[in-house]
């Protein structure tokens, strides 16, 4: 049988997870207590209050899914979709395609919206569906999205849904941390996310917002919730503010405390600094990738800082080169997917992730495997070309 | 802003989590790789294997859900049972209240067998049931109640289900680890665990086994499975044993570490070694419980060694017991549920936590409180006969 596993120390470039603080790593190593502890329901309080902070909201209904960002996913469609129900699903990479899937599979109808991939989600096309349907139960659209490195203007989407009477649903999985999520001022009624990207924190967990308006609907359901795991009913009861808890599952104790490290590291940090640490990387990394002669998917004004897709040379073995990354220097950055598989590289700058050292590291290391695999690349001007921009 | 969260060092005796053993909780702050990363991948086709083991099956869809118990639960049922399907659901505490619940939202029908919470599954019961209602799909049953501290013989009834041919699902939350489970030699169709209890792990992960005759029925559905997170057709894409895994959802790598640590410590042991450490420390708990003139909720032919109920005395404030043993001795032991809330307490001697040094504190621990409060306790009897019994 095999023994103990210890994994090699990598730098996490790829679409997430991403590098862990070490505060955080070694936050999942404090000593377990119990899931009713009072001290752990504490926890569990300053927890909500904190990523209230992170997605800039009063919204009481806020904590996170003990699941991955794909069961946050799950517990706003099953919450908030009944049977029949029209859900306008705006698809641009593959998380709209995830989001149809759940609607479909909550017996209600999809009506698509679909954009290029490395495109922004269109508006005109997004009235155009409001005009078309009538009676529209909510507007579901990923904000940033990982499969492709597009952010789409949530603000301009949920002021539709406002229009036109309809709930919002944001994937902020990529974005939360890393560029801005604000709730409350863009009146979005349902947010998901997920630990392992900006918040540099474990995978496995998801944090959700739920709006007023959001938590009525929960509350006047004509249906069950079909999942009992994810029904936000009970989930309330469990983590709600009324002082008897009621037990619902048994808690994932250590990654919280993962989780609570990493929301303590954000709020030192401050939101705003966060976005633009963000911001400040990315344009150093996109000055010394340009410089190495590569081009970014995505036009400037659509880029996500923390999710960089850059082109593929020609006659270049792509996952030859990412797999040289990992084996010879430790540098883990992704691949494409669907569409784009073979045609784009991901290399992501999310939460501690997003440092000068990894983007001086990555440009290094890339430019050194180019190289040897015959790409001319003219040696020595990326880094020059990111470090005159992190003078700038 | 509420600063980094520092738990307190408690002893974890009650129904779960358990304590842990120092070389799981040290696994969890191992460097984090990328969940699609080649020594990543091998690592969890170690945990199939190492689960397999502790379930004893070589059931290929072995594997463990990204969530805890209660998502392992919802996976079997939402794969396995389908609308107006009929799910025998044997009830002898709160769980089997719980499948009820997962068959009503599938749309199917649950034929319940309702049994006395402390006492096993009737048998005769489940037989009258099965004569009485043609093409039953399944039955579900919990082996280990940890809201009772009751076995049910998994054995007799997946004979059962054999001989009017429907599938089994079982709950071995409580059990994988800690008694035997044997879900090839007792040809079990499908079964969920977790991982905080005989493990010792942390909570959060559901290690689930499906027989062949489970995966034909998951194969061959009518209807799609109504869970997109937990749907394993999807799922066994991204653990199955293919050379191209399928990104399905991004797995929690950390706590996979720890579960991988947890299940090299049970290899070690030896299944039936640990099967026997869990029987001889509650033999000798019950010694000491007895001693000091408590008894035990269930009969001893159907008690699990790894969840003691005990009798709460007349006249004790149970909670203020459990509070004093928290605060004073920071030693969790956990409270009854349903029916029984304020009748017992639960005892738990799970994994890393069934040993002699916690024996004997808890039974000190429980002698000193109940003596200051009031209770006509013999002392030092339990120790006495706790020690006693060690010695048989």
């Amino acid at each position: 049988m095999a023994g103990s596993f210890y994994p090699p120390q990598r730098t996490l470039m790829g679409p997430g997870p991403s590098d862990m603080n070490p505060r955080t790593t070694l936050a999942l190593s404090r000593p377990i207590i119990g899931h009713l502890d009072p001290l752990f329901v504490q926890m569990m309080d300053e927890i909500k209050s904190k990523l209230q902070y992170a997605f800039q909201t009063t919204n009481t209904l806020t904590l996170p899914i003990s699941g991955p960002g794909s069961a946050g996913m799950e517990a706003c469609f099953v919450n908030l979709v009944e049977p029949n129900d029209k859900v306008i699903v705006c698809q641009n990479g593959v998380f709209g395609g995830r989001m149809k899937e759940n609607v479909i599979r909550c017996g209600a109808k999809p009506i698509m919206i679909e954009d290029t991939w490395g495109t922004p989600v269109d508006l005109n096309k997004v009235e155009d569906a409001f005009k078309k349907n009538g009676d529209v139960k909510a507007v579901a659209f990923v904000q940033a999205e990982t499969s492709t490195g597009v952010q789409s203007d949530a603000k301009a989407i949920a002021d539709l849904a406002c229009k036109y009477t309809s709930l919002t649903i944001m994937d902020s999985v990529t974005s939360l941390g890393g560029t801005p999520v604000k709730v409350d001022e863009w009146s979005i009624d349902a947010v998901y996310s997920g630990t392992q990207k900006c918040l540099s924190c474990i995978p496995g967990l998801s944090p959700v917002t739920f709006s007023e308006a959001a938590q009525a609907v929960i509350v006047g359901r004509k249906t069950q919730v079909q999942s009992w795991f994810l029904d936000m009913n009970l989930i309330m009861g469990y983590w709600g503010s009324n002082a008897k808890r009621a037990y619902h599952h048994t808690a994932p104790i250590n990654p919280l405390y993962a989780l609570h490290e990493a929301l303590c590291i954000l709020e030192e940090e401050g939101l705003e600094n966060a976005w633009k640490r963000h911001q400040y990387h990315h344009e150093a990394l996109v000055a010394g990738l340009e410089a190495m002669g590569l081009s970014m998917l995505v036009k400037e004004e659509h880029r996500l800082p923390q999710l960089n897709s850059i082109k593929i040379p020609d006659g270049v073995d792509e996952a030859k080169v990412r797999n040289r990354l990992l084996n010879e220097f430790q540098l883990e950055i992704g691949a494409g997917l669907g569409p784009l598989a073979g045609k784009i590289w991901r290399i992501g700058l999310m939460g501690h992730s997003a440092s000068q050292r990894n983007v001086l590291y990555c440009l290094n290391s890339l430019e050194s495997v180019l190289l040897t695999e015959g790409v001319p690349v003219p040696s020595g001007a990326a880094i020059k070309a990111a470090l005159a921009e992190y003078q700038n």
